[in-house]
């Protein structure tokens, strides 16, 4: 199963690809798609559409996951980062990809074992679970941290979802 | 000159398609894009993207105009608002389409000229100015009082595009 992970934001989206087999991990590629600050904010995001159209063509993932955002910050932040995680969202489900979400806490807990680990522990751990791995920057280690969860959840959620279609079509 | 306003909304994001001719507005159409609250967020902004894909193959418009959003709400709304304004605005754009942001005030004071006006008050004017017209709900009065707001502006903002474009070639 070949997984693809999201780190949304307006100027950098970071990407990871990895492939989940039972329990093993193991490191396909990751980076992240940039936008022109100098272009209006429409153009921007169509970069970032076809930045993330393109690792879908390069890499072929099955399934795709997107960090759920911090909403916290001051609001026109808030407002940035939604735009670029709608995009985040949609190109793979364009693409017929099943996308999950992960709230920050569930994706550190699941990389590190603790909902409140710092980035540099992230990124050590991500290191360390992905032998071999040479992370672009900051946004694709995130971005492999969102595919590492997913990679933890995706069997219960694909199997949850198998039930409540069966349970649908028993009705 | 034909002109797409939408407003956008993840539940609902309103559009108005209207001919502006130097000072005369035509209506032309209007109507709002809905999303099913019961599939996941990704499959709801695939809806809006393809509802909003439709509009433009049926009408061709010439240039978009998109509400710019409040973000003074709850940031939770916010950030939800952002991802369905990222369709809006990406859409467009990715059809080679210019796409320009207005503020609600802006919008306000061009249709009903106070930049406090009530919702019933800018429906009215929107009617009024676009006689004969039929407005499917309260998204398409929106977006279509979006769209009359850049018929005023547009032809200002071409003039001030070519006259960039060409202190550029210039230089």
């Amino acid at each position: 199963m070949r997984l693809l992970g999201l780190d949304p934001g307006l100027r950098h989206t970071g990407w990871g690809i990895i492939e989940a087999e039972g329990n093993s991990l193991r490191h396909l590629a990751n980076g992240a798609v940039s936008s022109d600050a100098a272009l209006t904010l429409s153009e921007r995001l169509v970069q970032l559409y076809e930045g993330i159209e393109e690792v879908l063509a390069d890499w072929q993932p099955d399934e795709a996951a997107v960090e759920e955002t911090f909403v916290n910050k001051n609001p026109v932040s808030t407002l940035k980062l939604g735009q670029a995680r709608g995009i985040a969202l949609l190109v793979p489900a364009r693409h017929g990809l099943h996308v999950e979400e992960y709230a920050p806490n569930k994706i550190k807990k699941s990389v590190v074992g603790a909902g409140h680990a710092g980035k540099e522990q992230i990124h050590a751990m991500v290191s360390m679970l992905l032998p071999g791995c040479k992370i672009a920057n900051e946004h694709a280690a995130d971005a492999l941290a969102v595919a590492i969860c997913h990679a933890h959840y995706a069997r219960t959620n694909r199997n949850l979802r198998r039930a409540t279609c069966m349970a649908g079509l028993s009705k």
